[in-house]
C-alpha cells in the first residue's frame, strides 16, 4: 500500500480503495467538502465552478427548446404532498419536516429551543411536482395556455442514511423541469425530448457515454407512468444514474386538479412531464475521468481551461515572466473555445512550483503552461495536458499555441469520451441465461465486471433474483425488437433488453 | 374610482392605493403570485427573467473584483447559530426549525405526522454567516490562504408575518458575500468596496438612484461591527433599503474561532466582512419606475428588450408579416446592446391585438415594433416606448431602426433613471430643528413628503422621537464634515447628517 502513496498524488489508489480514491480526489482537488451538517455538503469554489459551467450550458440547451425559469417555493405544505398517493409513499420517508416557526430561550436547560408549532408541517421539497402542480392548476385554463415549459433550478432535500459526496447528499442541487400539454402524445414527446438532449448534453459536454432507456415499472418515480433515464458506467463498472425524465400520464393533473377547456369545449385534465438533473453528474464527472492522480476536467466545463505557472529565479526574471504571461493570458482570453471565450488564469502564488503544478494537476485543469526566462527566449511554451501523462511534455512555438489551444481542447475532451466509451463497450456482457447471469454478477466482490444486458420481463417479479446479488435494473433499450426473445428469469417472451448493474 | 379603470391598464392607481396598486403591477405584469405556502411567493418566468438579468449583471461584477461562487448548506445546527450571541438574537424570532427527517402514517389521526425527531433542531439558513464561518475556520490557516473571497447564490427563509411580494416574503433569494481577511483594513476596504459596487450595479442597471450611507448603531446588522447601506425612494417616497454591507469585524472570526499565522508568527483572529442584495430589489425597481398601466423594466434587465407583434388580416398576409418579423427578429439579435445580444421575440400567439399589445405594455417590455402589410410596403415600423406616453408611436424606417436600437435603449435606460433621480431630488428635505422634523413626517398620512435630512446623533436614544412618527433612520452620510451641526433630537455636536423616511 505504501508503494503507491510515493508515485501518485492520490492515496490509495483507484485498484487498492476506490471509494476512498474518490472521496480523496474530490478534498485533493478542493472540489467539496463534508459540513458539519449531516448528510450536507460544502461545495467549494472548484467544485461550483464546474457546476456553474454545467448550468451555463444545460440551461442554454432548456431555452432553446422554449423552457423559461421560474421560482417555487422550498417549503411544500404536508398536505399538498399527501395528494398523490404513489407519490408521498415514495417520499415519506426522507422528508425534513419544519414544524416551529421561532426560537426561543429555553428556561430548563439554557440555550435555545424552538417555539411557534405551525399548524400544518411544512417539508423541505424533495422535488417539487405538488407545489407546482397547484400554480399549474391556477395558471392553465384553457387549450391557449398550453403547453407550459417550465424549468427551475433549486436546492432539495432527501434526507439520507448513508451519504456520498456529490453521489447522495440529504441536500443537493438540481434543474427540475415541469411541463403540461393538452395531450398525452405532446406529453410523451416532451418526456423523450429532454431525454434526448439530456444524452447529448452528458455525452458532448460532459464527454460521458450514456446508454438511454426506460426504467422498469419497480424502478420508476413515485407517481410517474414511465420514468426514463440515462446510465453511465463509472471505472469501478458500478452504474450511475445521470438524468431522468418522467411521463407522468394525468396523474399528478389528477391530483393537482390542472384542467382545460380544449378546442372542443371538453373540460379536460391535462398531461404533465418532469424531468431532472443533479449535482450528482459532477460525482459522475469525477468517477468516469479522473485518474490516480486527481480530478480530470472536460474542457466544456472546466472552470478553467489552462493556467499559465511562471517560473523564475529572481526579481528581475520575475517581473520579466509575470509580464509576458500576463501578455498571453490575454491573448488567450481572446480565443474562442466551444462559444466561450476561454479561461486562463496566471498562478502567481508565491509557493514552490512542484506544489503549485501537483495542486492543479489534481484540480484536473485542461493544460498547464509553464514559462521560464528560457523559453521567453526560444518563444515557446512548455505545454501539459492532463489527459496524457503526468511528466510528459511538449514546446510549442508561442503563436502556433495560441492559435492552436480550441483544438488541443476539443482534443483533450474527444479523448476523454473515447476513453470512456471503450471502457464501457468492455465491460458491458451479453447474458442469455439465469445461471451465467448469477455467475456474472456473484463471483469476484472487489472486481465488478459491468453492465449485463439480457432479455428481461418489465415485472417487480424479477426483483426477487435482483437483491441477493445487490443488482439493480438499471433500464430497458427503448427500441423494441421484432422478434425479441425469452426473459431469463421468468422464460416469457418479450422484446426489449434490460441492463442490470451495480449502481450507486 | 370607476374612471381610473377606464383609462389605466392598472386599477387603483398610484395616486388611489399604492400599495393595492404594487400587488396589482405584479400580477398584471406577471412577475410572481402568492403561493398557497404562507409568506411564500412564486416567481413567474417574467420575473425570474429579471432576476436572472441581474444575477448575470452583478455576477459578473463580483467575479470581476476576485470572488468567487460556492455553495453552503441550507441547513445550520441550532448550535452553530448560538455561537454569536447579538447574531442569534436578532434572528431567532424568525427561524424556520426542522425537528423531524421523516414523515409517518397518523393511526390516529390518518394522513401522515412526522417522525424522527432530530438530536438537535436544525434552522434553515436566515443568513450563512455561522455556517460558513465554521468551514472558514477549517480553510484558514496561514496569511497565505488570505483573503477568502467567496459568494453565494442561494435561498434563505425568516418567517415574516406581513409579507408582501418580492420586498418581504418569508423564502427569498440572494447573493451572500463572505469574505475573511488579515487586517482590519483590508476588510474595511473590502466592505465600502462591496458598497460601492452595489451603488453603481443598482444605478447603473437597475436605473434607480441610491444613496450611500451608514446605518445608525440601532439599524446595524445582528453581530456586525458597521452596517453600510444603499437607500433609494419608492414614488410613494418611502424608503427602500436596496443592499448592505457589513464589516464584522472580529466578532464573527471569534465565535467561529477563524483564527491564522500571520507573517509575524503570531496567530491572530481574521477580520470578516458580509455583504447581500435579494430579490427585494425587484420589488424597488417596480415601485421606483412602474406607473398606472403597469411594470416598467429598464433595458439593461428586461427578459427581453424588445418585442414583435405582428399584424395581418388574411392567410396571405400572416404568411408574408410572420416571415418579415423573424427576419427582422433575427436582424436585431445580432446587434449588441450592453455587453449582451439583443433579446427580441415575436409574440405569434392567435389573441386579439389590443389584448396582446397590453399584455406587453403591462409586462414593462422597453420596445413594442407593430408590423402589418403596409408596414412592410412602406419599409417602415412602428414603434412604441414604454418611457412615453402608451398611445405615442414613431414610424421609423427599418434598416435605420435596427442600427438605431441600442441608442433608443440607452435612451431609455437614462430617461428612467433620471425620472427617478428628479423624483427623488424634490423630495429631500434638509431639516433644522425638531418640530420642523415633527411638522414634516406627521401631517398627511397618505401624502409622503420623502426624506428628512438633518444633523442626528449615532445614538438608539433618539429611536423614542422617531417610533411615535412611525419613521426610521435609513442611514448616515459616509462623509464627515469639518464643522458639522447640533443634532435636533439631543443637541449634541455631531458631524454627519442622517436620513429618515417611512421605510418598506
Amino acid at each position: 500500500m505504501e508503494y503507491s502513496k510515493m508515485v501518485t498524488a492520490i492515496y490509495p489508489t483507484r485498484k487498492e480503495n476506490y471509494s476512498e480514491w474518490y472521496q480523496q480526489v474530490i478534498i485533493a482537488g478542493e472540489l467539496a467538502e463534508n459540513s458539519p451538517v449531516r448528510g450536507c455538503m460544502v461545495i467549494r469554489p472548484w467544485g461550483y465552478g464546474v457546476w456553474e459551467a454545467i448550468q451555463r450550458d444545460l440551461d442554454s440547451r432548456l431555452k432553446a427548446t422554449g423552457h423559461e425559469n421560474a421560482y417555487f417555493p422550498l417549503l411544500i405544505p404536508l398536505s399538498y404532498l399527501e395528494a398523490e398517493a404513489e407519490h408521498v409513499e415514495g417520499f415519506a420517508k426522507e422528508c425534513a419536516v419544519v414544524t416551529h416557526h421561532k426560537l426561543v430561550h429555553d428556561e430548563v436547560n439554557g440555550g435555545l429551543k424552538p417555539a411557534g408549532e405551525l399548524e400544518e408541517p411544512l417539508v423541505i421539497r424533495p422535488t417539487s411536482e405538488t407545489i407546482i402542480g397547484a400554480m399549474y392548476a391556477r395558471w392553465v385554463k384553457s387549450y391557449r395556455d398550453l403547453p407550459v415549459l417550465i424549468n427551475q433550478w433549486a436546492n432539495v432535500v432527501r434526507w439520507e442514511m448513508r451519504t456520498r459526496m456529490f453521489l447522495r447528499t440529504s441536500e443537493f442541487l438540481w434543474q427540475e423541469g415541469h411541463t403540461v400539454h393538452a395531450t398525452e402524445e405532446e406529453a410523451m414527446e416532451e418526456t423523450l425530448m429532454i431525454l434526448d438532449l439530456y444524452h447529448k448534453f452528458v455525452e458532448e459536454v460532459l464527454a460521458i457515454p450514456v446508454i438511454k432507456g426506460e426504467k422498469p415499472c419497480f424502478e420508476r418515480f413515485p407517481g410517474a407512468v414511465n420514468t426514463y433515464t440515462i446510465e453511465a458506467m463509472m471505472q469501478d463498472c458500478k452504474a450511475l444514474q445521470a438524468g431522468t425524465s418522467h411521463f407522468l400520464g394525468q396523474n399528478f393533473a389528477k391530483s393537482s386538479k390542472i384542467q382545460f377547456l380544449d378546442r372542443d369545449g371538453q373540460q379536460k385534465y391535462a398531461w404533465t412531464t418532469s424531468w431532472g438533473v443533479s449535482t450528482r453528474m459532477v460525482g459522475g464527472l469525477i468517477m468516469t475521468h479522473s485518474d490516480d492522480n486527481g480530478f480530470v476536467v472536460p474542457p466544456k466545463i472546466a472552470p478553467l481551461h489552462a493556467v499559465i505557472l511562471p517560473i523564475y529565479h529572481n526579481e528581475d526574471e520575475k517581473a520579466q515572466v509575470l509580464a509576458f504571461c500576463e501578455n498571453l493570458r490575454e491573448q488567450l482570453s481572446n480565443k474562442v473555445y466551444d462559444r466561450n471565450f476561454l479561461r486562463v488564469s496566471v498562478d502567481d502564488r508565491d509557493i514552490r512550483g512542484g506544489e503549485k503544478a501537483w495542486g492543479w494537476i489534481k484540480k484536473g485543469v485542461p493544460v498547464r503552461i509553464e514559462v521560464g526566462p528560457r523559453d521567453i527566449k526560444k518563444k515557446s511554451l512548455c505545454i501539459y495536458r492532463r489527459d496524457m501523462e503526468v511528466k510528459q511534455k511538449e514546446f510549442i512555438d508561442v503563436d502556433e499555441f495560441i492559435i492552436k489551444m480550441p483544438m488541443i481542447l476539443d482534443s483533450i475532451q474527444n479523448v476523454l469520451f473515447n476513453m470512456a466509451l471503450e471502457f464501457r463497450e468492455k465491460h458491458i456482457t451479453y447474458i442469455s441465461s439465469l445461471d451465467e447471469f448469477n455467475d456474472f454478477f456473484s463471483t469476484d466482490l472487489n472486481q465488478e465486471k459491468g453492465f449485463a444486458c439480457c432479455y428481461a420481463v418489465d415485472d417487480i417479479v424479477i426483483e426477487n433474483h435482483l437483491k441477493p446479488l445487490k443488482v439493480t435494473a438499471r433500464c430497458m433499450f427503448l427500441e423494441r425488437e421484432l422478434v425479441g426473445g425469452e426473459c431469463i428469469f421468468t422464460g416469457e417472451k418479450v422484446t426489449r433488453k434490460m441492463i442490470f448493474a451495480k449502481a450507486y
